[in-house]
């Protein structure tokens, strides 16, 4: 059997060009001599609708997608394709579906068994949950269909016990000979590698075909990596999509020596660009905007958000903005425009000294006794959010906010300063992994796109005369470890001491976490690119008062 | 039987200060002879405590606190303490549970039945819900335990078919002669009548006293109104505890004609004045801050909003802040001078005209070629942001934001400008409910607070020349019911024209409340008083394409 997998990246609730989409690459798929196609999780409304889900228009509008669908490919062969489903029209009870167009009618609807409600998803809010996954018959073949989810639990393979709900052990036991999983698992560094060995093993153990057809593209913070995969009976990986693209790829089950496999690059480096190029380049775009706009410092984290911007926008949409200060160092300067000669990105230069000035003039009188401190350096952070957003809003050129996590985790950042901007490009990267990129494209590209300099002198966010972020933070090398363990992993203090860590630097590290969440409620999305990002996955209470915190800020 | 019900105002997982109001506050209902306490739905960490329940050191904690609460009050008599609780320690299991607490020792622990996934409740990330809810014996009565969601699926109150899970009529079945109800119900202006009505109900229904004992005070977005009430086997209220206020209320279920009534005043301005009242004291409190700053620009939004401030913290507390730019009515100046008069506040003024010419200067050569447009306006919001936030970050004050829910459902108001501050008092008053709520509060004085020419007078941003909200706005009158439809009560367009709205203005409503969801994302937290804020309890994505927006824009 041929089976074309519809790798698409949809527009959340774009009804119309999400339809679009899947017609015409079923419609490649079938001239490729496909018997059958699969279009992934929710491909009608992309991935995920959020609470529109909650709206009966909305519902609407999916019903009379699918029917349309079904219309316009009735001369195809059968479609399977990911849908918000209610089980009766008009009742609430709406199901995560997969819908079989035969023929130009919708033949069968399959539903999701089991509902994610752990980090990013929040499936319980929206769906019901069917009791048992379903089969169909095609050319003499049982297929038994999953969705997302339903793969993710052999115990087997995760090395658990008890868990009762087996979607794809309960389908083998209905005779399934190929499972079909309709996916919109999100991407972070490395997942990608688990998947395979999950879908792979799974394959092998129940000894039937697995055809896992997954979205691609960036969909706020969340990216989908694509990478489709077809594994035989024998768990073996037989054909493969593209990385980070759409793309159409025509499964033979039976003859498979010629289907496609695609190389896929799977250094973290590489993933990690990728992911942060695509989600930049689909936030933009499908947000209304073509070009953006960035602070140019001179430091790491804005050269590589240019360079992102760059890849996924096109160096004529990129326009990197100098706004040096009296503390500003020369190399601020040299260095934003030795980038900005590498990345061929226009630039405009617009000293804030005088505004400077400006405010402190006009403050003085109320800041008569006080003595200079971190209120000064969130002035002229937030001059130059004023700057910017001002030719954001002049030229139509989204903002990107250029902090990195461990920044963004200690809350070492200016809100409505630094922070300001439609999409914060690397908000989910860690400094050092900042600095493990940068090098990474240098070497890559075969040439200097990150000048030397930038990613060799001491980071500083140059807001008073000589300032180090070293003088205010542990070295990035030390607070990223703890940063991973205390954010990404939900280590307890006890357990990240029990790891050798100094306690008093643990407990300092925590306490900053802890106290920035303020900061982190208002902050844009970032694109997501490890197990756990700040933002939908992680929400965490803006007056809490945990212990750590208490004994922290007594100690 | 005597039943003291605590109805307390706990700190999100300050396990030490919650503990210590659980046990004084039993202590003083132990001494008013009551034979048994209740503390509400997850008094130990508070209500909700959000992603901190997926940290394994704070279930520990709760555990830790539980027997310290138990080994505390074990000379008291039993309590009944809402708290997150592990099936087995170390597992993930995790219940939404009342521990009882008999003689030092936790007797018997019962878990919350139905789990609440709409609006802004997400229990099913956190809890497992337990198949049928508990009855202990206590003075030779059966009493049944239900934690808050347990109560609300009557479906004879509700006008309902069909619902199988009653935890109320299972505990009946069971025997039960006393229902307890722990909760952390939200409040919203007008459900305390609904509760009341719902609870009354179902206690003459099922001949059963029913005791409900809530939570009280601001937790980040949500207020907790307290009013706990007990209710006879005829479904007649014989006690309630205070409004917006700590209380500990020992009921009587026999002799029940001495039991306290406190009176409650349930007029819509009432009740939406003491939440915010509330929700401003607890948030600025609970955040370390014990004083706010203000932007006070004559206008009504910033008026209410320090008037709010005053009563929550005290005026001594409250700071005013002018900043005229050379748009500013003389008005603006007088006005906000008069009302600070009224509220004895303090006031800085602080021109802004220097600094809108030093940014126009910087910015000629990059905007050369461009005609004004909003951009100005703006950059005068984005100074005025950055004075609020410099005098904030400086004096240890937390700058309280004061756009009302009107213009943040169309995104009249500007992101980095005046949207900034730790909290949006007004974030979900609407327009004319503000107006509203502004004259009751002059007559309920019996004196002018806010100043009658600021009540009388056309809303204006004065950010250019004459301009007025109503050049870019509907009157708030036609305004505000079309909002409260759509983001309210989820109506779709259709739905709102078939009402007999004009469907231009309703497309245009929508595609303004769209198209400002980006905005939104980056809001601080306000609060909620009406069914659907927005925040927690609705998430859209930033990126969608509804085909309302299409025709909108396309229009």
């Amino acid at each position: 059997m041929r089976v074309g997998l519809l790798q698409l990246n949809p527009v959340i609730c774009d009804f119309k060009g999400n339809c679009e989409k899947i017609v015409h690459a079923a419609q490649r798929a079938f001239e490729n001599k496909a018997d059958f196609c699969v279009a992934p999780e929710l491909a009608v409304t992309g991935y995920p609708p959020d609470d529109l889900l909650l709206r009966a228009d909305i519902l609407e509008e999916c019903e009379h997608s699918v029917k349309e669908l079904a219309s316009r490919t009735k001369n195809f062969g059968p479609l399977l394709i990911g849908t918000p489903w209610r089980a009766v029209p008009d009742s609430t009870q709406l199901y995560n579906a997969a819908c079989l167009l035969v023929d130009g009618r919708i033949d069968k609807v399959f539903g999701k068994t089991l509902l994610p409600e752990y980090d990013v998803f929040y499936e319980k809010r929206y769906f019901a949950s069917v009791q048992s996954p379903g089969v169909f018959e095609l050319m003499g073949r049982k297929i038994g269909v999953t969705i997302c989810e339903d793969v993710w639990n052999d115990p087997d393979f995760w090395g658990r016990t008890g868990d009762d709900d087996q979607p794809v052990r309960s389908l083998c036991a209905k005779g399934a000979q190929m499972i079909i999983n309709l996916s919109a698992s999100p991407f972070s560094v490395g997942k990608h590698r688990v998947i395979k060995a999950m879908l792979g093993s799974m394959s092998a153990k129940y000894s039937v075909d697995l055809l896992f057809c997954n979205q691609v593209g960036g969909f706020e913070d969340l990216v989908f990596s694509g990478r489709s995969m077809a594994f035989d009976a024998q768990g073996r990986l037989t054909a493969s999509a593209l990385e980070f693209a759409e793309d159409v790829l025509v499964v033979d089950t039976i003859n498979s020596e010629n289907n496609r496999l695609s190389v896929h690059d799977l250094s973290s480096s590489s993933e990690i660009w990728q992911a942060l190029v695509l989600g930049t380049a689909d936030y933009v775009r499908k947000s209304g905007f073509n070009n953006v706009l960035i602070g140019l410092s001179g430091g790491l984290d804005s050269s590589v958000t240019a360079a992102v911007a760059v890849q996924a926008l096109g160096s004529g949409q990129v326009t990197g903005v100098l706004m040096p200060s009296p503390y500003s160092s020369p190399g601020s300067i040299d260095h934003s425009l030795d980038l900005s000669v590498n990345l061929e990105i226009k630039t405009h230069t617009l000293p804030i000294s005088e505004l400077m000035q400006a405010y402190d003039q006009i403050l003085a009188p109320v800041f008569k006794g006080y003595q200079p401190d971190v209120t000064e350096e969130n002035i002229q952070a937030r001059i130059r959010a004023n700057l910017l957003m001002a030719m954001s809003n002049k030229q139509g050129k989204m903002l990107l906010a250029t902090g990195n996590k461990s920044e963004m985790a200690v809350g070492y950042s200016t809100i409505y300063g630094d922070m300001a901007g439609g999409l914060a490009v690397l908000a989910d990267v860690a400094k050092t992994s900042v600095y493990t990129l940068a090098r990474w494209l240098n070497k890559t590209r075969g040439k200097t796109i990150i000048p030397r300099e930038i990613i060799s002198k001491s980071p500083s966010a140059e807001l008073r005369p000589g300032q180090m972020d070293r003088d205010t933070l542990p070295d990035y090398e030390v607070l990223d470890p703890i940063l991973s363990l205390y954010v990404e992993k939900g280590s307890s203090f006890n357990e990240i001491c029990a790891l050798g860590y100094d306690p008093d630097l643990a407990q300092r590290i925590i306490y900053m976490v802890d106290k920035a969440e303020f900061k982190r409620a208002q902050a844009p999305p970032g694109i997501r690119i490890t197990e756990k990002a700040f933002g939908r996955g992680r929400r965490m209470p803006l007056t809490a008062k945990c212990s750590h915190d208490r004994s922290a800020a007594d100690g």
